[in-house]
C-alpha cells in the first residue's frame, strides 16, 4: 500500500480544515446536495479563464514570461520597484523561510494561520498589542495583514514603522498579505523602500478564485526574496501559472468590479447573518468572522443543510463564512440558519 | 525598475542552457525560421493534454486527488508500495534537500548537473568509478541515472548495493531519475526496501513533453520523503498538474507506444549525425551527446540555420542534441550539419 506523505489540511478526520468538503459529506450523510462550500476564503467569482489562449505546456517557462509576470504582479500590488519572485503558492514560500534562516527569537501574531507556525517552527505566539513592544527586541515577526480568520487589519504605516524599528536591531518583519488584494490600502508594498526588513507574501488564488493554479509571491528586502528565489530554481511556476496570473493582474477592469461584487455579496452576507443575531465579529470582503456560543450547534445544523462553514479547534465559540456563490446559496444559507 | 530575483538559466548571457531559444535567436539574428530547439531533453511528443476534461481551477487540489496522482505515478514507477510525494517540479526538490539536512560528507557524481551542486552546495564532485569506495565512507552521494548529459546508466542492483553500504555508515543514495521514464529498466524504485536509505527523484515533464506543467516526485525512505513534502504543505501542486499526471501515468498505451516512438526517432537521430561523422558519446532516449573538437563549430553552424543544441561551457568538445519533432526538423538538421 503506497504511504503518502503530504500532510493531512484536515490536520485529522474530525476537524474541518477550510475546502474538506469530502470530509464534511462522510459525516452529513443525507444532506442535501450540492454541498455549498463556505468554508475557505477563496472567491467564488473567479476570473473567467476562458479569456486565456491555451499555455503552452510543452516547453519549460522562458524567463521572459516570468518576469512579466513578476511585473504584471507588482504593478498590481502598486510596488513596480519592489524585489519580487514568483511562487507555487504562498503556502510553499511560508514554509521555506526556514531555509533563509531568519533572524531569532521567532514571533507569530495570533490568533492566526495554523501554517504560521509551521512556517517559524518554534516560534513564540504573541498578540497584537505586543507588536511595538516585541519590535524593540529585534528578530522576525511573522502576522498576517488583514488577519484570518479575524479580519483585523494594521495600518501599513504602522507596519513600516515595526518593520524599522525591528531592523534597528537586525530584525525581519514578515506579512502575510493573503487577502491583500481585496484591502489594497492595507498593503504594505507601496511603502516599502531599499534595505527596509520586510518580506510580504502575497496570494493568486484567494482574490482571483482560482486556488488550484497554485501561485503566489515573496517581495520585498532584495536579498532575502533573491534567496529564497534561489531556492526555487529557474522555473518556480507552472506555464498555466504564469499565463493566468499575468493576464489578470493585468485586468485592472475586472479586478475593480471583482471589488465591488465581493463587498456587495458580503454585505448581502451582513444582512443574512443579522437576521439570524449573528454579527462579525471581524470581517474581510472574503470572509465573516463569526462568534457566538451557538457556533458548534450552528456548524451541525448547516452541515445537515448541505453547507459547510469554518469552525477552529481552539476557538469553539468561533465560526467563518466565506461568501456565498449566488442568490441560491444565499437563500439556502438563510433557510438552514433559521431552522434553529 | 522592478529586479526579479529568479536564478538565470542562462547563467549569463553568452551560454546555452538548455531551451534558452530567446538567447540564441538574439545572437543569431539572421537564422532562419521557425527555430528548432534541440537543447532540451524534453520529448518533443507531448502527451495529449486535449484528453483531459478541463479542471477545475478554483478550488484548492483535494488530499484525494493528490493522492490518486501520487498512487498513478507509483505505479508508473514499478514501486507502488514505496512512500512517494509530488513536487512542482523536481528541481524543486532537488533544491529543498538541504532541509531535510542531509549526512555529511557530501558528494556529486560527475559530469552532471549544475542544479545537483546548487542543490548540496559545496559538495565534492566524484567520478563514477570512485563510487564504491565513496559509499563506503557513508554520507550523501547524488547521481543521475541515466545521466545527463552523458547518457550513461547503472544498473539498479548496483545502485542498491551502493545504498546499503551507504546506510551502513548511516548514509543516503540520492538518485536523479528525471530520464528515468526513458529508460524504465534503469529505475532504482521496483528495488527499494523498506528502510532503504535512498531518495528518488522523478520528472513529469520530459518524458510526457510537458515542461510547464511542473511536476515531479520524490520517494523512497518514508521519513525523509515525509520531511520533504511537509515542507511544500498541503497543496504542493496544482490542480492542472494532478490532472494531466494523473491521466498521463494510467495511459500505458499512450507510454508504450512513446517509447517506440523516442527509439525510432533517436536512431534516425543517430544515422544523420553519423552521416556527418558524428557518433554519439553518450545516449539516452531522450538525448544523444557527441563529442568532438569540432563542437564550438558546429553549434555555430547549427545556430546560423535556426537550430538550437546544448553546449557545455566546461566540456567545450561536448554537444547534446535532442529528438527533431518531425521529419522537417530532422531535414533541416542533416541540410544544416552539411553545411560545412
Amino acid at each position: 500500500m503506497t504511504r503518502f506523505h503530504h500532510s493531512d489540511p484536515a490536520g485529522g478526520a474530525l476537524t474541518y480544515h477550510g475546502g474538506r468538503l469530502d470530509v464534511a459529506a462522510e459525516r452529513f450523510q443525507s444532506a442535501p446536495q450540492p454541498w455549498i462550500d463556505l468554508s475557505t476564503g477563496i472567491s467564488p467569482f473567479a476570473w473567467p479563464t476562458e479569456r486565456l489562449a491555451a499555455p503552452d505546456l510543452r516547453a519549460l517557462p522562458s524567463p521572459a514570461a516570468l518576469a512579466a509576470l513578476g511585473l504584471a504582479a507588482a504593478e498590481h500590488f502598486g510596488a513596480p520597484a519592489v524585489p519580487i519572485a514568483a511562487l507555487p503558492g504562498s503556502e510553499i514560500g511560508l514554509r521555506m523561510l526556514g531555509s533563509i534562516d531568519p533572524p531569532r527569537p521567532w514571533r507569530v501574531v495570533g490568533p492566526g494561520y495554523r501554517s504560521h507556525l509551521d512556517a517559524l517552527p518554534g516560534a513564540m505566539a504573541i498578540a497584537p498589542e505586543s507588536l511595538d513592544d516585541e519590535a524593540g527586541l529585534g528578530g522576525t515577526i511573522l502576522l498576517a495583514n488583514p488577519n484570518n480568520p479575524d479580519g483585523i487589519s494594521w495600518q501599513p504605516d504602522r507596519l513600516i514603522a515595526v518593520a524599522r524599528r525591528l531592523g534597528e536591531r537586525g530584525g525581519l518583519l514578515i506579512v502575510d498579505e493573503a487577502f491583500g488584494d481585496a484591502l489594497p490600502d492595507t498593503s504594505i508594498l507601496p511603502l516599502i523602500e531599499r534595505d527596509d526588513p520586510v518580506l510580504v507574501f502575497r496570494s493568486f488564488g484567494k482574490f482571483f478564485g482560482l486556488a488550484g493554479v497554485r501561485l503566489g509571491f515573496v517581495a520585498g528586502e532584495a536579498n532575502r526574496v533573491a534567496r529564497l528565489a534561489d531556492r526555487l530554481g529557474s522555473w518556480p511556476v507552472s506555464a498555466l501559472a504564469i499565463a493566468c496570473g499575468t493576464a489578470a493582474y493585468r485586468d485592472t477592469r475586472w479586478i475593480a468590479a471583482a471589488c465591488v461584487r465581493q463587498a456587495s455579496v458580503a454585505a448581502d452576507l451582513d444582512a443574512v447573518l443579522a437576521r439570524h443575531g449573528l454579527a462579525a465579529r471581524g470581517a474581510c470582503p472574503l470572509f465573516r468572522l463569526v462568534e457566538t456560543e451557538a457556533a458548534p450547534e450552528i456548524f451541525d445544523r448547516l452541515g445537515r443543510s448541505g453547507i459547510l462553514v469554518r469552525p477552529f479547534d481552539d476557538a469553539p465559540r468561533w465560526l467563518r463564512f466565506g461568501l456565498p456563490a449566488d442568490d441560491e446559496a444565499m437563500r439556502r444559507l438563510d433557510e438552514a440558519l433559521g431552522n434553529g
